[in-house]
């Protein structure tokens, strides 16, 4: 998959604006009439500049690229399979192309929430109801419902919490926080950020095409075999951790004692978990949906979390990370002020109308309303986890997470991948994606409608009837 | 103004939250009534983890602190300013205190943009209407539409355009596509988020108390004496420079003849300029307000621009950056291309709300609007620049920009700062903390009620009758 990262960027204009640009282009032209280009005084060298011969010149500056950036393999994952998604559709134009591929939402959020949003937009057209810059770290009630619902009994205080526009977003900020001196260790497979994030940041070395692993990175193998929890006798210390749990891909979710033993790890490694949480409350095992529950965990774990699964938000963006106070550096400095630094100087907070939307999600109707949406998630889970149990494939995830990871044993997941796509037109996302250790799986997402999702099921149920 | 980071983040819960927290807290305690703790099987470890004195101990982790968040002199800028305002709320209670200081607009937001992002977020809980994630680069008709408002006849395409949460987020973002081995320089004075997020990235030396710079940062002086616009003949070659017009904090903003000249410095070094044009609406001069007005710009620059300034938009959270596919790293390869890059990587797009904020903005009514709101904005800088006017103040800016630059010749910015808000209860915001060149001036900002603006003009007239 060697992409060039943004060929899916380039879009015709017209294709999608024809229809309403005609206004906005009058008055623009209006406004900017005056700014037309007049030769200026002395200006040999503009008249030069300005001839189109010279904007064709295949001009370089002298700034080297960024080699962290560099050592990159492909496109990230998602906007990859869109590539390929879109080139199917291009290919078979009339096909009824179903995608349960990248992680999307597909239900309406439920109205309790909506409207206190649209109650917030308009509230912004008046005197009383409107608001500027809010608190980078987010608004108060906001922190402080979050802290309620998520993190009662837990010690877990306001000031612990950072409001953010989504857990990916905050992945990132936290390794700017951390920078390119440390080293970090990822469960193998798990979702791409991780990685893609620490070499950006310049934490790893080039990747090793033999073995398809970034050097100077911990990849901790999750397989059928451990239960998909690594065997911490044989992991390297690192000084960070990332752990999702339920895993994204796998599905799989930790039990209390083996975060227990992972926040043992941690301690005695001197480490530094980022616990991602993001499909906590898709656990229907008693397991713990915060690590914060671990006893000790606050002095070393992080969590960061996501409205995006439970309410729909994926394209509302509204997210939170708990670095609780206890955290610190080698050096006793608070983790919490650094990464309150970078939020307050690379970050402005997140919308104003998505955090009225955050507050409404966790009222008592809100919270309702996203138990029935992870509701019919899970029973579309169960429906793809039948289908290829039935198909006698071994299956794994679905119980407490929306991904339905499957085995193709000895197959490429992007042979896989391409297999379904061509004879059923359905986007699933190949395992390997998400690391060496993804090999031979492929991810099905249950998030999807309800007549969708049966209809994918029939498709692969003809493929490997 | 040596201040830890997140002085400003410790806050009670109680006072914001009692009042709404007790029914999600009832459910949330149900729904997560199963999980609490539990002593695991063969948990020896856990119990004695568990005991509070362990909670207590001042345990650190072995994860050395980031050394470059490490050079940073004080908390943000305006983080700053908003603690120093809470501590004179503190001492006077009953002052009716007026905030012209952080650039935080005060007028609701024209009902043409809040009803479309209404009329959005109802759509969210409907089938037909609901939509999840989006292109990370922004909504195809919202990047058109930013192409046709404000960069018709330019060159500039909608796959140039990336839509964001705001500039002050995309200049860090470049920030990382940039990495830290390349060298910037800013104006000095001008907005804190370059430098800052320049320390961040490693880009900089330590912070050199006696000159108040950091070293291997280039500070282009802008004061009177050279209209605000640097002397390039004495300017060193950066990898990147920064340039804000019409500036912030100056209120300067430069003429097609120095933005010519800036360009073609930047040429012959090979340097990439990166042009925040987030006040360009506010201009009356018929200057450019856009550096791509410039012949030859789109091999050397970047534009950041936003919403905030123009739509009242500063919590909304809406911007843009246009990088064109002109522009090259020394090796040939597109900067764009390691934008999107960034962009997919460690952000999941602007809110889609706000995205349909933004598409209202841009309508013919929209524009309109923004006119409307700029207009009232710039009365009140009239009257900003009078009151210092006739009080006998050197007066800059104010012209093409909601920002005016008051000049106290020989006085600490600082002591001014204290001084106005000591005696007038009126918030400004020193000029240093723009940089040493800000120094001995204040910048008032022209964002405010007209009442409030009006009530400040009369309490400055009276501090300095």
């Amino acid at each position: 998959m060697s992409v060039i990262p943004n060929t899916h960027v380039p879009i015709s204009v017209q294709s999608s604006t024809s229809a309403f640009l005609g206004q906005p282009n009058k008055l623009s032209t209006a406004f900017r009439a005056r700014n037309v280009w007049i030769p200026a005084k002395k200006s040999g060298i503009c008249k030069c500049v300005a001839t189109p011969s010279v904007e064709k010149t295949a001009y370089t500056t002298k700034v080297a690229r960024n080699t962290n950036i560099g050592k990159l393999q492909a496109g990230y994952l998602f906007p990859e399979i869109a590539r390929r998604k879109a080139a199917h559709l291009l290919k078979y134009p009339d096909a009824q192309v179903i995608s349960l591929g990248i992680g999307d939402t597909t239900e309406p959020i439920p109205e309790v929430i909506t409207s206190a949003m649209a109650k917030k937009a308009y509230a912004l057209s008046t005197l009383e109801g409107y608001s500027g810059y809010g608190a980078e770290q987010g608004e108060k009630p906001l922190r402080a419902a979050i802290c309620s619902a998520y993190y009662a009994d837990l010690g877990i205080e306001q000031g612990d919490v950072f409001v953010s526009d989504g857990a990916k977003c905050d992945i990132s900020r936290l390794q700017v926080v951390f920078g390119s001196n440390v080293t970090i260790a990822v469960q193998d497979p798990s979702y791409p950020a991780y990685v893609d994030s620490s070499v950006i940041m310049g934490q790893t070395g080039q990747y090793q095409k033999d073995v398809e692993k970034f050097s100077n990175i911990e990849y901790m193998r999750c397989t059928p075999e451990n239960g998909f929890f690594p065997d911490l006798s044989t992991v390297s210390r690192t000084d960070i951790i990332f752990f999702c749990s339920p895993n994204n891909p796998t599905g799989a979710a930790a039990s209390r004692e083996q975060l227990t033993q992972l926040v043992q790890f941690a301690k005695k490694n001197g480490s530094i978990i980022v616990y991602d949480s993001a499909y906590a409350m898709y656990m229907s095992d008693d397991y713990p949906k915060s690590i914060f529950e671990i006893p000790g965990a606050k002095e070393v774990a992080i969590e960061t979390a996501s409205f995006s699964k439970y309410a729909g938000f994926t394209g509302v963006r509204l997210g939170w990370t708990v670095v609780p106070k206890e955290l610190l550096f080698s050096d006793g400095f608070p983790v919490a002020k650094d990464f309150n630094r970078i939020v307050c100087t690379c970050f402005n907070g997140a919308s104003n109308i998505s955090q009225a939307g955050g507050l409404a999600c966790l009222s008592l109707e809100g919270l309702e309303a996203m138990q029935e949406v992870i509701g019919f998630y899970k029973e579309n889970t169960n429906i793809i986890m039948e289908t290829f149990d039935s198909l006698g494939f071994k299956v794994y995830g679905g119980k407490n997470a929306p991904y339905v990871w499957v085995h193709f044993p000895g197959q490429s997941s992007w042979d896989v991948f391409s297999e379904i796509l061509e004879k059923t037109h359905v986007v699933t996302t190949p395992g390997s994606g998400f690391g060496p250790g993804g090999e031979g799986f492929v991810r099905v997402s249950a998030f999807g409608h309800r007549d969708n999702v049966v209809e994918a099921c029939r498709r692969f149920k003809q493929l490997y009837k």
